[in-house]
């Protein structure tokens, strides 16, 4: 089955210990759809300006990614500047120019309003509840955001997450949300305001999902070397709901394996700069890595 | 088969963000021998000063250790004074005195020479050697430090870690101990050095266990409350050693059950001040929370 994204394409210039890249493609939306592309036909809403070039398009089509709702306006695309220590759990942001992305106001296309699988990528809340007033028959609702709006707008959001079933959200996001240092007694308070499943992203320490009867645990890979963190959490995210889309199975059992899918997918995309190996791999190497990660967990019972 | 602890018991005062408490036990050697009885018996080698109380001294009997080697001096007892803030990964030291402990030096009564496991627990890497000097069939030898000793005696730790097979570190250390920030990278450049084991601890991200062949991700159990991080990393290597003993099973499936062990016996330590929680277990109660980590981790193949 489908999914509906809307979210950012965005240019991004990024600075890890690694390397640096200028002005190369990203986004929210276009890592989220480019990771779910592997199991699933993805719908894109998002909006950019009359700079962004038809071959960014073109690849993104070459994916299955259907961008009738890549909406080209006049005016710049967004573009981020950003930079990552050693420590890649933390982007220090050196600019945004919001640009097009200012005045996003996102129109579902009517071929999409009937689609089963919605995330909705981190913008406003706002806007994200304007989706929701737009989709007819969402089978799975999803969500992400960051500490912009946690701080800027926390009503807009808790009324959001009453529509939400899957809330993604990262660790110090997670405690400054619910006001609790505890992260397990956070992600209680965070489930009383709506979603069924929460899941934590910590960054180099993989994935908590809550879920109201269980926890999961999943690690992140292992990797040498982390070249650029940009991108993981939308990574992740695809894969997640790309695999639930894929099996169109809800029950807990297939959530942990789409979470692990989901870091499988982040775990392949932070091993180059923008999407250049994350839009170039089969799925065999997906599913090897998943093989990988279960060698990586395994313990037998006692 | 037995194990012989080398290691500190101390006094502490510790102030977390659920409370405080004064002067109550601890010591490296202290939780990691109490860990390890829960699995077999354990020989401890420590000194302590003429204020240390015999009911503390029979509450280890109690629990099969072995206090032969456990020495009073005259004067004081270690004491260490440290605050934990709501990162309790990071222990803030408030005051240190070593008193007797400044002149430990490890004598291994002659009936404790020839037992097979060996841990190291956290003391000057030259006393670490002379503690190996003693022993004479040693089937397994583990040990610890900490940064002091990284960054005082970098040579002596390094010339001890040939004879040692599994070394115990947190994240932080090992990436300072290699001089790389990547762990995986680090984690390889340590092994070199000798360890055919590493484990590395990441407070409540859990720990990660590399060896020759593969690399194993234990989570930790995800607390409510963690009330009191001390002496975590030394109930881990307890619970470890103890589960190797039992079993004399050094193959890497097994090595991984011990770790989980570990985690277990740290996840119930940290729920209480001192002692308190890790000296009045059942085993039922540590099988349950093993059986809980392998429901926190467990995913289907695809």
């Amino acid at each position: 089955m489908s999914i509906l994204v809307v979210g950012s394409v965005a240019f991004d210039s990024v600075e890890t210990p690694f390397g640096k890249a200028e002005e190369v493609l990203g986004g929210s939306a276009t890592y989220f759809s480019t990771s779910a592309s592997y199991f699933t036909q993805v719908s894109l809403v998002a909006v950019v300006g009359e700079d962004f070039p038809e071959e960014h398009v073109d690849n993104l089509k070459k994916r299955g990614i259907d961008t009738e709702g890549l909406k080209k306006v006049p005016g710049k695309t967004f573009r981020w500047k950003g930079r990552y220590g050693y420590d890649l759990n933390q982007a220090h942001t050196l600019e945004t120019n919001l640009n097009v992305f200012s005045a996003f106001d996102p129109v579902i296309p009517e071929r999409y309003r009937d689609l089963p699988y919605v995330f909705l990528a981190n913008i406003d809340p706002e806007l994200q509840w304007k989706v929701l007033d737009q989709v007819r028959k969402p089978r799975l609702i999803a969500c992400d955001t960051m500490n912009f709006w946690i701080e800027g707008k926390p009503d807009a959001l808790r009324k959001l997450l009453k529509r939400v079933e899957v809330f993604v959200i990262n660790e110090a996001e997670a405690r400054e949300f619910a006001g609790e240092s505890s992260l397990v007694k956070a992600a209680r308070k965070i489930m009383e305001d709506g979603p069924r499943i929460l899941i934590i992203k910590r960054g180099e320490y993989g994935a908590l999902m809550f879920s109201e009867k269980s926890v999961f645990s999943a690690p992140a890979y292992p990797l040498e070397n982390i070249f650029d963190p940009t991108g993981a959490g939308d990574s992740f995210a695809g894969g997640v709901m790309g695999y639930l889309a894929n099996t169109g199975d809800l029950r807990e059992d297939n959530i942990r394996r789409a979470i692990i899918f989901g870091s499988v997918m982040a775990s392949f995309n932070v091993e180059a700069f923008s999407l250049s190996k994350l839009s170039s791999l089969s799925f065999d190497e997906i599913r090897a890595r998943y093989s990988e990660f279960k060698r990586l967990t395994n313990f037998e019972d006692i």
